[in-house]
């Protein structure tokens, strides 16, 4: 396992290795999972489908300051770079790219990448301007490494949306590949923001997965829930938990992410829908996800 | 010289001259350059430094709905094939990329690739999102065919400014590479919009150049002469044009389009500066510039 810091260090090595590749006449696969670190088995998941499908790992490592609000946790996002490396070795990382703030923005980017539509609701609403930092990121870390494959987990749903549109409406030649959500036993969702929560907190925040598991009972067994029902039922159920301060619990059409009647029943929906949920703990906002896939009854 | 009109047979004819290419142990020299068609020899010129530099030259032809106002020409821009094809063949095109407007925009695009600061002058001020159309097609493009180089006429010098801006803010892998406007034995500088002049616009269209050419005068030669003199030229010389109707007649920095103060000695600016103007004639809206090396007197 190498580690670079510098984009013309990843772009030379990888050039060379395409080059190797191709003198057998072979076309180097190259799958990437860029991630802001503070590395955890969801990310581990993330990598050992990358390795599974590919000839060359490239995992990147970087807290992008620019999908951050003024008052988000930029500065205090969680960073462990010993474990980070023991994670992607174990994980048979080929490339670890590292870069600084410096190298990824050596001066203020004029240029942004913006995905109407699918970044008006949800988390886009209740960050403002945070997918526009995640787009410009994300097209960037692409076009440095220009991998065939690239890994994103389920549990950033909208995340997944909106760059998979980005990808499709600009033409990129790369396939993104959702991973699914992986858990704690009790059925947290991982995220490196975890860590912030106290004991308490850590509890309190079951109420997320648990309301999507109930939600999703009541979508599968009940033929006359609608849209509204199942939003209601996941709103009750954060409600019931005090330390819990619901951002939204909302029902959509997915990938459009595009809204549902209140008064269809939820069993007549065809195509995926998104249970998406985002709750505050103290001062740690949590999200967390189900997708559906629904069949029609009429 | 091969036409094709798909994203996918593009990416596979590439990917196999690439793949080819790498067998004896060499990368592809792929030289690209994007055009809205109805070429002149400005075009063939691009196309010559592009079969100068490179193993393989692909011209796209796309006459860009996106990058066009509601009132401005988009229907009417004018179109040859014929002429084209044979301006392309002569030059030693290897592909020609002719996408139709479903290819490129299978839907409307949710995704816009936006460079500020830059887009604030000029043209973009004049034609409010033009350059997010540019950006934006070119943006796919670049993606589509993956040039180590791209050729763009010094004619749209903000343009030049504004793509290589997002090349270097997205780390896109390819060179932007600027040639030299080509002019008419009178100075007109070639466009594919000079078709629409009548005989007496096309007579008056030369006061474009020629303010140019006196502004530089001015420049080179004398020692007192500032900013706003110099601005002050260009704009009494196109009115002194009865058919002329000025648009802009500036003096910035280049490439960044930053403005300098008015009160300065052209002498003491160091660096780049751009004289630009944009002149309409009847209902035809040209642009022409020059670019100026100063060395500063401090």
């Amino acid at each position: 396992m190498i580690v670079l810091t510098d984009i013309e260090d990843v772009r030379a090595h990888l050039r060379a290795e395409r080059l190797a590749a191709a003198r057998e006449g072979k076309e180097l696969q190259v799958g990437f999972v860029p991630t802001m670190g503070f590395l955890h088995d969801g990310h581990a998941s993330l990598l050992r489908n990358a390795r599974m499908d590919n000839d060359l790992v490239v995992l990147s490592i970087f807290v992008n300051p620019i999908q951050f609000g003024p008052n988000e946790d930029f500065e205090r996002y969680p960073r462990d770079r010993d474990k980070d490396m023991s994670l992607a070795k174990r994980e048979g990382v080929d490339i670890v790219f590292l870069p600084t703030v410096e190298e990824m923005y050596p001066e203020p980017t004029k240029t942004k990448v913006l995905v109407s539509e699918l970044t008006d609701h949800l988390c886009g609403a209740a960050r403002p301007g945070h997918f526009d930092g995640v787009t410009t990121v994300v097209n960037k870390l692409l076009n440095i490494v220009a991998p065939q494959r690239a890994y994103f987990g389920q549990k950033d749903a909208q995340q997944v949306a909106v760059v998979t549109q980005m990808v499709m409406d600009l033409n990129m030649d790369v396939e993104i590949i959702p991973c699914p959500i992986v858990r704690e036993e009790d059925g947290l969702a991982l995220s490196s923001r975890n860590v912030y929560l106290t004991p308490d907190e850590r509890q309190a925040a079951l109420v997320l997965s648990r309301s999507l598991r109930q939600a999703e009972q009541l979508a599968r067994e009940s033929e006359e829930a609608t849209v509204e029902d199942l939003s209601q039922e996941l709103v009750q159920m954060i409600e019931s938990e005090p330390e819990a301060k619901i951002d939204y619990a909302e029902v959509r059409r997915f990938p459009s992410l595009a809204s549902l009647p209140g008064s269809m029943r939820v069993k007549e929906v065809e195509g995926k829908i998104l249970l998406a949920v985002a709750v505050k703990f103290g001062t740690t906002r949590l999200i967390d996800n189900v997708i559906l896939t629904m069949e029609g009854d009429k």
